[in-house]
């Protein structure tokens, strides 16, 4: 397994392809991940505030996570997207991705990755990943995808070295 | 008193000036506000998801709201900006616009917005005037902005007919 920093050019087509192939992702959601890759190839990864950061398995984009500092904050990141492919999942790839990540954002000056996800049974397994990471849930925002769906956030701190 | 819901080629310039012009906004929030304003009028209303509501006093734009529905909900909206120019505050004019705001989301189909603010001192009165338009706070996530500063979520419901 590889892990990389930064997208290539058509790789947009990747990362729709990867993000519809997850059966958790609705049709809407897939053209946003595209859009956020979209944005981070035309515009480039510091302008667009998206970063990406893909593992890749004998040459094929296997997983992936979309990130960015939140605008009016100080070192506050949002963790867009965690998405892995549907036949590498269950191996502790997306573990390693978000450990990753956070190192990234780390050096970055990063202090703290909000996520936020939703609170329906769909979402279960979502959620206890990112409890079994160390995420904490700070808030819930009821009816907030649509009735009876809240928005559930989770938030980690950095560990300081 | 004259309002509207588009904005015109060129008053970014205005939006930016505006916001800069009251002292609770950071430059790097004016730089947002005219972002979005740049958004607007380059890819539209609707395709850029962001909209603007104006309050024109004889010709001069003295306030304005910036909202959008967001991602992924159904319904549920982002009030992003509310402005009055300083010397036409505490006439109400902000109420107003809040309320022909909330007016035009209905219309749109929207049923819930949100709001965020900052738990600083220097934000007690725009938390007070959030509260008394009828807006509750729903969450507040400690330390986000950064140290010591939190940042606290209102919803309001929007009222059926």
């Amino acid at each position: 397994m590889r892990f990389r920093t930064y997208l290539q050019p058509g790789e947009q087509r990747i990362i729709r392809e990867l993000t519809a192939s997850v059966a958790a992702f609705h049709d809407y959601e897939v053209e946003i991940a595209g859009e956020l890759a979209d944005e981070n190839l035309s515009k480039g990864s510091e302008t667009s505030g998206y970063h990406f950061f893909l593992a890749e398995q004998e040459g094929e984009i296997v997983g992936f996570t979309c990130f960015g500092e939140i605008p009016c904050t100080r070192g506050r990141y949002d963790l867009y997207w965690i998405v892995v492919k549907k036949n590498c999942q269950g191996k502790g790839l997306g573990r390693e991705l978000l450990r990753k990540t956070e190192e990234a954002i780390k050096t970055r000056g990063g202090q703290k990755i909000y996520v936020e996800t939703s609170s329906q049974e769909a979402y279960f397994v979502t959620r206890r990943f990112y409890e079994r990471c160390g995420y904490l849930e700070i808030g819930r925002f009821p009816d907030f995808y649509e009735d009876g769906d809240a928005k559930v956030t989770y938030c980690r701190d950095l560990p300081a070295e």
